[in-house]
């Protein structure tokens, strides 16, 4: 580890609870250990007395009593597991203990986390169809997975570019993304000090950490592809591996066959790593390095339990692009890498647009599945259309929900600048939350057990006037709580019983309220109860002064 | 009309070209009046020489050549046709001429505007499957069709509240909204000088306006349900009428016995217009006036060619409440009374959610087709999820683009303060952008002849490095261009062949240029040929220095 610039990494990360929530931890006993997990939720206490727990990728920095230091980094808390198991045929990786039947702590963990039987989290492994990106030396992750039978997850990515942004800022963005919900980050770093970035970055990321090692490749043979080979490549990841790093994107399928697939496209080829591969194939005219190692490549993933991520180098890059033949001959060469790592028991996910339009989303999921086993996909987006750059968040936040529906694992989010230029702080927080509502609206379709519960618990709030109960349930409190506040500023309005669009007068939620009251008051439990006591609730409304709606509050 | 403050009514309004565009008229002849229909066209000047002409519903006030004066309102275009026309059986309605087989100007001109035959659009009206909302007293209204078959359509809501806002605001945010693409806009101003305030923006508007009578009628009775009255309400309409209001939402659907459907409820009745009939029926214990009278409400639509908005005065409110009993007994109703309307030549469309998850949504258009003889739907959103209170244009947007794909023809939008305030002149930017891009995704996926060539036209410019076409071409040129120049703010920047997201050395899109350069060079026509010619290109490639990336712009 490169000795780091103090001036670069001041603690200058945001800590401490989100509005209205405080981190709390479920003990689960862990029978292995005998020792217990602890397993944090962001805890919303509502004014009614009760509380909601949600899922929590924020690690320790929204906990009030942590001791945080990003040169010390976080507690190392999987350093005791993974020093306590033993290989199984050589292997140390989650699909290894799976397939033998083994549950893992970071099984059990998950398990908890995400409401499931720990003997469940080990199966989904187990056939594939999940992945828990969980580098050996990458200690301080809090164990997360991605599998459709789970609750959809989000990708942040961060990266410094060759002109801006510090190391420190750089860590900030990770824990400020996790804080908001992203539940891996990927740190797409190019340009100098890649490494020390990485480094902060691994050391204080609670949340599993994607890279595309080709990028600082390519650095090593300064940006010309054609300099490229296997040994350098080899040794970047080695030296990732090393630092920590859960899963790496491998562009392994774009064969040199088929680039020219994409000579008549409208946007040719958009993915980075596959047009440095691209390049290489082109200028050496032979097949991909990372095709032809690709057996050692497992080897060493094996050896640190890092997951694969098969790029989609040949992405479509515009709607006119999408479903067309050098995507789907990719994917084929993708499903055949996927079995290749399998039998290594090596974790694949695999990575999917990009720019398709509605009606052809569903078939990237369909073909995704058939052709690679079910292994988790991985989709950036995708945008549903390409005529609002600026508003990209939301154009691809069509496809997120859609594709993430039809049982896309995790979804890379999209910021408002994508397409035109670096997303900065707040572009990084609105393109976590969108794709945070994009993930949870895809668990409601899905049909996740515990996805409607958080709708219910914020409609009752809001059904209730219980304002503040509506802001803290809410995926951004601050947010709802200002724009609350521009029009009604006062105290007394986050109590009333009436709110700003309609005023007090035109209150659609009370005479809802009226019709309850008077069934529960009768003792009245069926619809037909209710109805047969209309009559009587005509006169008592007369007798009540007809007040339908609440006075204005004084 | 009431005599006007000059306070209020100052030349306050947004006029002037949209960046990068300019507005031409297409001049389609008209054999009925021997003139020229002069359809409005957003024309975008490309850099290539092209240029592209975009749907337009911005009016004059983005014709650098007009001349206006919110005082002296609009020119009546349409007062001509209308002054010429004969009725039919006694109906002056333009569903009464399609099914007599006129093809009226609108028809033609909303033809022109639609890139469709005008014989088609008539065969759309007379069956009730799309509709053209044109109140003969509001002639400065510019044609548009609702319809399945044609562009998917956005309405945008405006309005006063008890509390803010002026005459001359309300019609500034009219003219702001269908700047950005509004398609109709509907004022829901409560409070005082409401009469003044739709005088002022049915004057000066060049889209169809909607309103919601009820509201109105219950000003005049102090804002108690149980004093409205059908003479009550039937003079509202008629004084509305009179002052060109084009559609009408009636929530004629919500009967006596429906109301206790919704006590157990998450959030039981979330409609304004539901909640106030809701409670009359209470009050009287007694059918609903708008049901009873409702024959002779039809007569009175029929007179001026209104169009019913028949009101979802029952439509969920939270994701728990949708799709069940009380929503799908008021469809029910709602059809009955389109069949009702129908039969006295008067144009229906009908109202739907509100909250309904992925899983749900499709089932609504199914619905609503069926038992509503397929009647134009009209859809407040609906959002897919409620834990994003901030962010429900984009919870909604997720809901609005699958519910247009499936069928719906126009989009109620939803602003990020829905549910938490008053949208400010950004927020209904923002609304209306988010809605026109779900709308024109549903487009896309519904296969609409034309829709494609925008995407096309915007993508080819991104891959082409044409930055200033890119801006122009997209639905807001400002934010895309000032998000742009955010991280690469100068001049030559627009020109680089390259952009802040991947730098100089990194550009993905040129390997694709350099695949293409070399087959039209070499006339290669098939993939088969560009893949013989590889192993030159491999030759070629080292000879020109392996430069696939450009260098730097000076």
């Amino acid at each position: 580890m490169t000795a780091l610039d103090d001036r670069d990494v001041r603690q200058e990360v945001t800590t401490g609870p989100i509005m209205g929530s405080e981190k709390v931890y479920h003990e689960v006993p862990d029978p292995e250990s005998g020792a217990a997990l602890r397993v944090p939720h962001r805890r919303v206490g509502l004014s009614n007395g009760t509380h909601f727990d949600l899922y929590d990728t924020s690690g320790p920095y929204t906990d009030s009593t942590a001791d945080i230091d990003v040169h010390r980094g976080l507690a190392p808390a999987r350093a005791e597991w993974i020093g306590a198991r033993e290989p199984i045929g050589g292997a140390v990786t989650q699909l290894a203990y799976a397939k033998a039947g083994v549950v893992t702590p970071e099984m059990r963990y998950i398990a908890a986390r995400e409401g499931m039987d720990p003997e469940f989290v080990r199966s989904e492994v187990a056939i594939g169809r999940a992945v828990i990106p969980a580098n050996r030396c990458h200690p301080e992750s809090e164990p997360m997975i991605i599998g459709k039978r789970f609750l959809v997850k989000i990708n942040a990515n961060i990266g410094n570019s060759a002109v801006t942004s510090s190391v420190a800022e750089e860590v900030e963005k990770m824990v400020w993304a996790t804080r908001w919900g992203a539940d891996t980050v990927m740190d797409l770093s190019t340009g100098k000090r890649i490494h020390e970035t990485r480094e902060r970055i691994l050391r204080n990321s609670p949340v599993p950490i994607g890279t595309v090692p080709i990028y600082q490749a390519l650095e090593k043979v300064d940006g010309d592809p054609a300099k490229l080979s296997w040994e350098i490549y080899r040794d970047t990841v080695i030296e990732q591996a090393e630092q920590g790093v859960d899963y790496m994107t491998v562009h392994a399928g774009v064969l040199l066959r088929y680039v020219p697939l994409t000579a008549r496209r409208v946007t040719g080829i958009v993915s980075r790593g596959g047009s440095i591969m691209a390049a290489w194939c082109l200028a050496h005219h032979k097949e991909s390095f990372l095709y032809t190692h690709y057996e050692e490549l497992c080897e060493i993933f094996r050896a640190y339990d890092i997951t694969f991520s098969l790029g989609d180098g040949l992405r479509p890059g515009s709607i006119a692009d999408a479903n067309d033949e050098a995507q789907f001959a990719e994917l084929r060469t993708l499903g055949e890498l996927t079995h290749i790592a399998r039998a290594h028991d090596v974790q694949v996910m695999i990575e999917g647009p990009g720019h398709v339009p509605m009606h052809k989303i569903a078939e990237n999921v369909r073909l995704e599945e058939e052709l690679c086993g079910e292994a988790p996909f991985y989709t950036l987006g995708p945008l549903a259309t390409d005529i609002a750059p600026g508003y990209d968040h939301i154009t691809s936040a069509i496809g997120a929900a859609q594709i993430g529906w039809h049982g896309t694992a995790m979804l890379c989010y999209v910021t408002p600048k994508e397409h035109l230029g670096l997303p900065n702080r707040d572009d990084v927080k609105t393109g976590v939350i969108t794709y945070k509502l994009a993930a949870h609206a895809a668990d409601l379709a899905k049909g996740h057990p515990r996805a409607q519960e958080w709708d219910d618990a914020l409609s009752q709030a809001r059904f209730e006037f219980r304002w503040q109960d509506q802001f803290h349930l809410s995926l951004d409190p601050e947010t709802a709580q200002a724009f609350h506040d521009e029009t009604l500023p006062a105290e007394p309005a986050k109590t009333a019983h009436f709110c700003s669009m309609c005023g007090p007068k035109f209150c659609s939620m009370r005479i809802s309220q009226d019709v309850r009251d008077y069934a529960e008051k009768n003792g009245l439990s069926t619809v037909e109860a209710i109805e047969k006591g209309m009559a009587d609730k005509s006169a008592e409304f007369a007798e009540q002064g007809k007040r339908v709606y609440l006075p204005l509050a004084d």
